[in-house]
């Protein structure tokens, strides 16, 4: 994948010290160091402009949040949201998913979120969706027993393709929803995305997977 | 349910002597000496005018087939075309399949397949599509374990409900395809419904699901 950044965004994202983290592969299986406590560790593969994950490190001080982004330039408008509410569950981790393994340790994280990741709509690009199976799986494996991943989507082939990959790999699907705003009681965070497709009228489809 | 019968239609299915069976409770449980064999027997619920079945029980031989359907004016379009190919393993049943009980005997049937369905949309009127989890958990009463049920539709709304139902019983999915016509090497029997509304264009979604 190439990545579109700005000449100069490299700079800006480590001048965010301590909230943002390129040097991934020192902090493997060393994260309950970086966070000073043993708290489950939550991630979100596509950080985006960091609506969700600030908000989710926010509401919920006794869980630490990691979001991961690979572009430079977005990732310091999550840097910028973040670093206004100083809070010390939270860290930003610059980084392409397909190599995830070099930040994590097997079973060192408790859950995973995908939110309205990019939809790769060609056909020989399917390989690059992060609910692709030989991803999920991946996940997975850095991820502790009985965790789900939770996805969510205003991309109708996307999730179509990713109930078609969660069968094929016989994982365990709990919560499917294809209209989340529409079901009463609506309580979970939101990302940028979702605000703008919601609020449009746009149907957000969700689901919860593990392996079993 | 209201049965939207035409006057002297009842007297055309009585005709069809052998093929229809009217008196059912008498059957249940006799399947196999209906057909004089102990072949598997495959179901399908709401068979309308009967062009699936047919071409079913015409392509294997080895297989019995009892069609199921509730309208008497529909089931004497099924029974004409049944009739004129004198297949011997093939049966037409009227019946409405919230009695379906009263008609087989616990795990005497094989498969079951449920094509084009009523979709209900009301959200009141839920309970009567044929997917509703109640009845496709009675369905599975009446099967020999490992069997499936096969399910296709055009009706997006009706597939997504389904496949949220299977999801909240953790029924084992498998063959999930959201356009089924689309698939190369495409092998399927079709439905008259199908024919028309894959002939229009219109993606035909199908799946398979049992009781783990």
């Amino acid at each position: 994948m190439r990545r579109r950044n700005k000449p100069g965004s490299m700079d800006k994202v480590l001048s965010y010290k301590g909230l943002a983290i390129t040097e991934y592969k020192d902090y493997k299986g060393q994260w309950s160091k970086v966070f000073g406590n043993d708290h489950p560790i939550h991630i979100e593969i596509g950080t985006g402009k960091g609506k969700f994950i600030t908000e989710m490190a926010e509401a919920h001080p006794d869980t630490n949040y990691i979001g991961i982004e690979y572009r430079e330039d977005i990732l310091i408008s999550a840097l910028k949201k973040a670093d206004a509410k100083k809070l010390d569950n939270l860290r930003f981790v610059l980084l392409d998913a397909n190599y995830i393994e070099d930040c994590f340790e097997d079973k060192e994280l408790s859950s995973c979120y995908i939110n309205f990741c990019d939809p790769w709509p060609k056909k020989r690009h399917y390989k690059r969706r992060l609910t692709y199976r030989g991803l999920t799986e991946r996940y997975f494996k850095l991820m502790k027993e009985g965790s789900w991943i939770a996805f969510k989507t205003d991309n109708e082939d996307l999730f179509k393709f990713t109930l078609i990959e969660l069968v094929e790999t016989d994982m365990k699907v709990r919560n499917l929803t294809f209209d989340l705003h529409e079901e009463s009681g609506y309580k979970y965070i939101t990302t940028e995305y979702e605000e703008k497709f919601a609020g449009m009228g746009m149907p957000i489809h969700r689901v919860e997977f593990k392996i079993r």
